[in-house]
């Protein structure tokens, strides 16, 4: 998963059937923007960690999306070398 | 997904079984241009969601794409930092 | 999908069992060269759809391909900015 | 596969159900940093292997991960040109 | 698929279960170094079709890798123009 922050939404009225309730947040990580489907309730300026691919179908009931919210983000700690 | 813009139709008359009565646009985001299934209804200009991978193929009927318009783009809004 | 252009060929005699009978052409996209199996009976230099992942595999009947000729474009027409 | 190195741990409190359990790292390769589940045990400097995609979530009990360690490098040989 | 040459080998005694008995080879491509199953028998130096992805796991029997050798490239020809 990369991880990534939530800096926006996106509306979408005319949309696959199958996407109706979806929640689609605008998240920029080091790959760049990428508009992932949230189950998990992110909110602006949340660090999130995301998944893509038919990972992210899977886990959003076999909508068509290809990336996804699946985590929340409390605390990232790097190693220190000794 | 990715925010892309339809600049561009393709037409192909050899090809797959199954691509027949698919119809191709061609899509521009920030990953480059792609040629994506569209079932939609999207037309040039609009602003759209673009699923890449298997999950595009299962939209489209387990047709042979991996790319496809799966909503039409109403609004975009990003947060506001305070 | 990616639009590419047939401009070679591979041939393997040592290769997994399923790939028995495919057809491997060299195409060059936008994404640079890879090598892809054909059932559309693509020739050199024609323009054509590539598709990526899983659902080329699928496509070539499960032969273990990871990229497949979907379809020969007649025609690609870019939108006109009113 | 991609050979990584541990650098560090994530850790996140709100998340998918399904993630519960699994441990996340995060892993630095020569295509970037990526958070991946761990069942293999790696720790902090450990070089490992990285598996990607569906994969990764198939081999984590379909947990929707996009990326897991699958190996801890023991040894890694260049084959010497003649 | 990818062209690449296989450049080494990889060794890994803890790994996941399922991984017992593969041989992994480093095969360098246009696209980096990765490691890959190789079920075909390529040795140092062969030039190699590499598939990524869920096609490589289920060719490996389901194992969890996302890359594997599928062929050994006898010869590669490029089209002339006329």
């Amino acid at each position: 998963m990369k991880i990534g922050k939530v800096i926006g939404s996106v509306w979408a009225t005319r949309k696959a059937a199958c996407l109706q309730g979806q929640t689609f947040l605008v998240v920029e990580s080091c790959d760049g923007v990428v508009v992932a489907a949230d189950q998990v309730g992110a909110g602006p300026g949340d660090k999130v960690l995301l998944a893509t691919g038919t990972v992210a179908s899977r886990y959003c009931m076999d909508a068509p999306v290809d990336a996804a919210v699946v985590a929340i983000v409390d605390q990232e700690g790097r190693h220190v070398s000794p």
